[in-house]
């Protein structure tokens, strides 16, 4: 079993991850992001992404009702049924599904964040929090009758209410449940740089032992994809591969090795 | 069995209808609209629903991309996600897919229509169709392990492209393939009026075989409801209910009797 996990940025290539997986061998779940269009909606709705930074100095977006309608619109409705609609033309009878749908992901809402307000110091609540809770049966019957999950945000919090939550935290828990063998991620790069800004400092394998050396290395997103990728080996995986997901063949090109491969 | 369908209004009392339906002794299903959220998000996108008339004078909504876009953010995304988040507040463990999931639904895209542009008649062909077969067994399946299907468009065409589709067709294939009991229909009118414009002219039964004569009577999309409601009964139908999507009890309502009830 692989989890493939698809960035959710303008030059992913959508097309050519869904031709390579209809001619995958193994049985796989898709776990998709959407911010490029999700944040187009938002914007061209009149309803921004809005960041706020803690009292700590932590940049995050905030995520209020407005922002949730953004995601329902641009991951669960447009992103996802396109790249339903895609699986189908390609033979993947795929179900797209959010963490919503029949308790697929179920988290804890985030208690709130401490934000300067003037003289003040207030805390803001946004929908958005952390997931704790995989429905493995139902991921597991749709598999065994021949369809495909696609997965993506929002997810559920423990009130039943609709919440933000990030990726990597998800496939964490995907992987608790799953014990996926193989983990393929696809993001905007040819796989882990060592210097970030520089793609051809591409690091081809990095011995899961020295993730954690790594991680002290790099910084912010990326800091934290290294201790996210820590623990995918913690829950069983075998390998994780992070590929080029705007190659032409991000899943092939991952699987033989062309991006950055963790064992 | 009871298929619930619910229309697309701005009027229509969602709240009322989830909190009746987690009170039902039956296994049912929803089928939804979402026309008013789908038509705002349009607008607000600066892609307003286009209107054309055939060369016979037929007019009808012009579903190119821009539209199926707003079909998938505004039905499969905001507001499918926020009836299946309601479901899931009141203990119903709803799972929400478009016609696209798990090729639930596929049809025949519609040929084009004939409109003239200036002198000469063209045909244009939009993405819209009729619905021909439903995947009966996913439906089965998914309420054989307590899930509750919330389904709406799109749907496939014969080449798996996503096309809009009408719900009373949609109910009617759905009919076909799983043979419900009874079919709760809930607009934003106390019911099925003798004269359209007055909402006191409710016609509390009305016998099945009375139909067609009621069908030759009224006018637009009465009337082709009153010929998709004959078809249920063809199809196994014991009881169809058109009730009040925006009374505080739709379904209660409904079920007492207090809307139109065809037997």
């Amino acid at each position: 079993m692989i989890i493939v996990k698809v960035g959710g940025g303008r030059g992913i290539n959508i097309e050519g991850i869904v031709k390579d997986l209809a001619e995958l061998d193994h049985k796989f779940i898709v776990v998709h992001g959407a911010n490029a269009v999700r944040d187009e909606i938002a914007e061209r709705l009149g309803k921004p992404k809005r960041v706020i930074t803690s009292v700590s100095g932590y940049a995050s977006v905030f995520s209020d009702e407005a922002a949730m309608d953004a995601i329902l619109m641009g991951y669960s409705g447009l992103k996802n049924k396109r790249i339903v609609e895609l699986c189908q033309q390609n033979g993947i009878n795929a179900i797209g599904l959010s963490g919503l749908d029949g308790k697929l992901i179920q988290g804890e809402r985030n208690k709130g964040i401490r934000v300067k307000q003037g003289e003040k110091v207030i805390i803001l609540r946004d929908y958005s929090g952390k997931p704790r809770r995989v429905n493995k049966e139902l991921i597991e019957l749709l598999l065994a009758h021949g369809y495909v999950p696609v997965l993506c945000i929002p997810i559920l919090d423990e009130n039943n209410v609709a919440i933000n939550s990030e990726n990597d935290d998800i496939i964490n828990i995907l992987q608790q449940a799953l014990h996926a063998e193989k983990i393929i991620q696809l993001i905007e790069a040819p796989g882990f740089l060592a210097d970030k800004d520089d793609e051809n400092s591409l690091v081809r394998n990095i011995p899961k032992d020295e993730l954690a050396a790594r991680e002290s290395k790099v910084e912010g997103r990326m800091k934290r994809k290294m201790l996210a990728i820590r623990k995918l080996f913690a829950d069983g995986a075998s390998t994780v591969i992070i590929g080029d997901g705007r190659a032409p063949h991000p899943i092939k090109d991952a699987l033989e090795g062309k991006g950055t491969t963790i064992k």
